[in-house]
């Protein structure tokens, strides 16, 4: 599934992926199930892998979700990694700015969290929402986003050179399938407490953010971080393509069992 | 399996406890499959309990887990909490302290890691190392020791009082259990990465342990933070009494859906 990476250098026009996409597999019940069944196989891979990540504590994986409202950033986290064990898993959900994290530089907030060796992390929203809300609505110049793609690069080759894989998805609905979520928000009295009006305001730049997505996307999509842009119309597609990618890149580490601690000679020790 | 809670201003005497208990199962496979299949019906329910923990996010809970070496903290977190939601809980493996914690009271790092409301909280180790290695290599005197007993039933009930639910487990093995993992450890080259040549020190001291964990346990069972004693010779049945107590605690908070938003008209949103 790297067709989705979006490729170093390259302009990424988001025209040409459709959200609505669910690779060889079909739009029917039937097959549905079947896509169902390789995501359940792949997440019980999660498991052994993120172990022997764990185990080791040489590397980590950072995993950053980004996406409009209602794309499904909080469904991806719950479907494809409730499973791994909550030990040495490490959800960051960014809101809003504090003063004191106001006070800093924009990545200073993220560099904190940034997972430790033996981790996976996870953001849910990130430091790229400091190129896209804030772009969208004016509130930084065109010179600050674009020294902020740069040290976004920057920070990013940062924790890649110090050991921790990077891994970054686009979960990628159309503007009719958030019309559809956002209704089914109204519809539905159990799903009323989700929701929020920003959410409606936001929409209105729809096309705003798009651009935004599209700039920022081609302009950190590198080797050591790359994007992804995931067609996340139908939930059960885009939890294979993220779970996909995730053991792809746990996998690609090639970690074995950690070697035994040295100096102590196993064959003589005795247990009273 | 409320019996296995040490009631408050109660003396704990250890040698009352079975640690190869298992309840009103016996030790055979065919009970041991039952049992795992209660545990598993609790650990599907744990889902929808932090899924409206999360939502709500007015109470947290947070779970202590001490234990001698071996007695199984991980494997708890591990086989209790994975198919949790990773987003909406933290565990925080409490390891030797830093020079900066070490300038600051025992409860002040503790304290930066409490669960935020609508989160789960997990501490593998915790500020009760601050009374039981300390103490039984009389690194702290007996008044401080006291002290800190009373510190920490003041810092639990200062959380409790915040909305945040508190469960203890010691998690009780015999020294001859502790003989067993020990020995699994060094005669299987796949596990030797896990030996640390400080748990068999330690183990010298399995008396001096037993007796710390007695005291602070009678001293710190309170109401609002009870202690549990669980026999946790069979992982199995240790995963259970654990799963049982975490379902029932996050149940005993009756938590419903969210209310929606307030001053939403939703019979009149339109969505365009």
């Amino acid at each position: 599934m790297t067709h989705y990476q979006v490729k170093s250098g390259s302009k990424l026009l988001l025209k040409d992926f459709d959200p609505d996409e669910t690779g060889h597999y079909k739009n029917t019940d039937q097959e549905k199930d079947k896509a169902k069944a390789e995501t359940a196989q792949l997440i019980a891979r999660l498991d052994g892998l993120q172990e022997r990540l764990y185990a080791n504590a040489t590397r980590s994986l950072l995993i950053v979700l980004q996406g409009m409202d209602t794309s499904g950033k909080d469904g991806t986290i719950r479907h494809v990694m409730s499973g791994v064990n909550p030990q040495g898993c490490k959800v960051v959900a960014f809101k809003v700015p504090s003063q004191e994290e106001l006070s800093h530089d924009f990545l200073w907030r993220v560099h904190r969290e940034a997972p430790p060796k033996g981790y996976i992390g996870i953001f849910n929203r990130s430091h790229y929402e400091d190129v896209l809300v804030t772009r969208v609505h004016g509130l930084v110049s065109e010179k600050v986003t674009k020294q902020r793609f740069n040290q976004i690069k920057e920070f990013e080759e940062l924790l890649y050179e110090n050991g921790t894989g990077i891994l970054k998805f686009f979960l990628h609905i159309s503007k009719d399938e958030q019309k559809k979520r956002l209704e089914a928000r109204v519809a539905d009295p159990e799903k009323r407490w989700k929701w929020d009006s920003g959410d409606l305001e936001e929409r209105k730049f729809w096309d705003d953010y798009m651009k935004a997505f599209e700039d920022v996307i081609s302009a950190t999509s590198t080797k050591c971080a790359p994007w992804y842009v995931v067609p996340a119309n139908r939930k059960w597609y885009r939890n294979l393509v993220v779970a996909d990618q995730v053991v792809g890149a746990l996998d690609g580490m090639n970690l074995k069992t950690p070697p035994a601690p040295e100096g102590v000679d196993f064959s003589k020790l005795k247990i009273v």
